[in-house]
């Protein structure tokens, strides 16, 4: 039929965990975890299917869930959004971006990605018969250039996507970093998706600065959070997307038509957990935090160079020291003979900075598949 | 941000389940089950989670469910598709629906669908640019105008959406009429949606008429079903498309950073369900037929009329006995007065044939669910 997605194959993660199958190599690349869920969590899906909540869902989701998912919200952040009008569960956070993006993008439109970007971001904005407009990040620090961001607004911008903390860099955008990104979307109109799936993933006690802190940031975003990255059930595909009415309204239209609604069961399952068990998400910054200390204790007896990680689980480093080989190469050639898969940062760009050697590796994996890739990766 | 959808609002489903819940009616609206799931199915989604299925599935779905879905089809339909190349897992039909048109109809684009239609092909239809063209059924027995469908294609028209059996009348297309939906699409080059979400659902000893018996129509084509009307659980929301290589392409590309994938525990669930207890969907044709047959029975003591019911779990009933009011109005006006939700049919039309008297009523019920809206029923 012809392609009206041309620039669009395999994604990267897809082929990286097929290329780890291959060749028995320990699987650092698409981002997942490898240990348990929640035993709980386990058990209330199971009640819930057992008490039959296996009929569709309410189109915006399940009340109970809607309600903890805002009291979660007005506990962490200081507001609680309306559960009725401006919070609506999606399949995953992807369908969340997907919806908002054809929510509000229209054709001819430009939407202004940060660029490492998350490779769902463009072909979505493609599919709206929009452009995606790329504003690099600092190349070493990967902070926000907001004056650069300002400047590539223009009349036909209708969206800017930010992500903190940042997938593939682990950065977060601070206070300060809030304020400059208010004034911009009060001063030039655009809307805004916060992609914050990592929101409880914050490590040596940073604060996540949720656009819905801020007034005037909230007012004009698409809050994006995940259920797979805070229960290690990537595979169960439930996120949620918070907006104000009248974004919510025209989001819920393309959900509605999109998937209608979401697995019921598991919807039940989170309520519970929300609300009986905030431990967890409470808990989870510090469970990753070990996880990433002990990693890169563990990598600086490799030639790998751990940048820093303020959150996320994803660990970049930089493989100067190992090999001239480029990005996708390198990674190829590391899953192939060294038997570590990773992920490389062209996909996430639409021109990578020249000369970078920089690979990405999940650390969201017990301790003996880090040991694992360790001890490959000591042989380097 | 003013509004990309002008003609969507809650769809009628959910305003009808609505309006049923506030007036404590019998819901004979929303099409779903109220009876249980098969336990083995609770059962094996349990273990897979058990089991650890809790990250992410193959994006086109996981392997054994693939194989399985290739191997019933070729089983009942005489045709095995490629299950790598050719079968993709979605998160319900209407994710499949709305990939397929996604994935070719571009802007100023028109697709043909025949009225009544399903609600959620014209959204989706809209959203990608295009322009839904109806071509009506026949407003007494449903068949199609072979010659109206091929009149409306014209040089824009780049898709064609069938549905059998059919929603809201059970109608179902002959092995006559695909020979003639064959002589279209050859003819006219359009590509076809066949959505066959009940294809299990068929009564009378009656051959459901798949487009994929048929290689001049699966080439063309996206076939679509559904696992939650086959198996109970309309709230799981896992569908797939069959559909030629180079279709299923342009499909995954928008399932890939649209959904990505879907809940994984269900995939392994309905894959031994599939391959473990294939009686279960052969005989889902007796089981809704004894269902049917028992509410016919009991409707013809009432002043509906029900229509002929050649498959689906809908009965079509023709109230004109009973009251003027037309259509949304009678629907209301039962549920609050009557305490009995149905579904009305202009939703499912671009302009409903003047004088309709007709109801949808979902017998996929309980038989005292079924008897208690029939003694309400009894008493217009
Ligand atoms: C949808 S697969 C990619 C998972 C992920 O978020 C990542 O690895 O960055
Ligand atoms: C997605 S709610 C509608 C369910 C259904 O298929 C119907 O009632 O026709």
């Amino acid at each position: 039929p012809g392609t009206k997605l041309p620039k669009v194959g395999t994604t990267i993660f897809t082929v990286m965990s097929q290329l780890a199958a291959e060749h028995g190599a320990v699987n650092l690349g698409q981002g997942f975890p490898d240990f348990d869920v929640p035993p709980r969590l386990v058990d209330a899906l199971d009640r819930a299917m057992r008490a039959g909540h296996n009929q569709y869902a309410p189109m915006t989701g399940v009340a109970a869930l809607r309600e903890a998912i805002a009291d979660k919200t007005a506990a962490l952040y200081g507001h609680r959004p309306d559960p009725d009008a401006e919070v609506t569960v999606t399949s995953g956070a992807t369908e969340a971006i997907f919806n908002a993006i054809h929510a509000v993008v229209r054709a001819g439109d430009e939407v202004v990605v940060l660029d490492p970007a998350y490779d769902c971001y463009e072909p979505a904005i493609d599919l709206a018969g929009a452009r995606a407009v790329h504003v690099p990040l600092d190349p070493v620090t990967f902070a926000s250039d907001w004056a650069r961001v300002r400047a590539a607004i223009g009349p036909k911008t209708r969206m800017l996507i930010v992500n903190t903390p940042h997938n593939p860099s682990g950065a977060m955008l601070s206070a300060n970093d809030m304020a400059e990104l208010a004034a911009i979307v009060q001063d030039t109109g655009v809307w805004l998706i916060s992609d914050e799936v990592y929101e409880h993933i914050v490590f040596d006690g940073a604060r996540h600065e949720s656009a819905l802190r801020y007034p005037a940031l909230r007012e004009r975003a698409f809050v994006v959070s995940s259920f797979g990255k805070t229960y290690h059930c990537t595979g169960w595909k439930v996120g949620y997307c918070i907006a104000p009415p009248g974004l919510s309204l025209e989001f819920r239209k393309v959900h509605q038509y999109n998937v209608f609604c979401t697995f019921a069961p598991a919807q039940h399952a989170f309520a519970e957990m929300l609300r009986e068990e905030p431990e967890h998400y409470l808990g989870l910054g510090d469970f990753y935090q070990s996880k990433r200390d002990a990693f890169r204790e563990q990598l600086l007896g490799t030639k790998l160079r751990p940048l820093p990680v303020p959150g996320g689980y994803f660990q970049l480093v930089d493989y100067s020291a190992v090999s001239d080989l480029v990005d996708t190469e390198f990674c190829r050639w590391l899953t192939i003979e060294h038997g570590v898969a990773s992920i490389p940062l062209s996909p996430f760009y639409e021109s990578p900075p020249p000369g970078q050697r920089l690979a990405r590796l999940c650390f969201a994996k017990a301790q003996p598949t880090l040991d694992a890739a360790i001890e490959r990766l000591t042989g380097l």
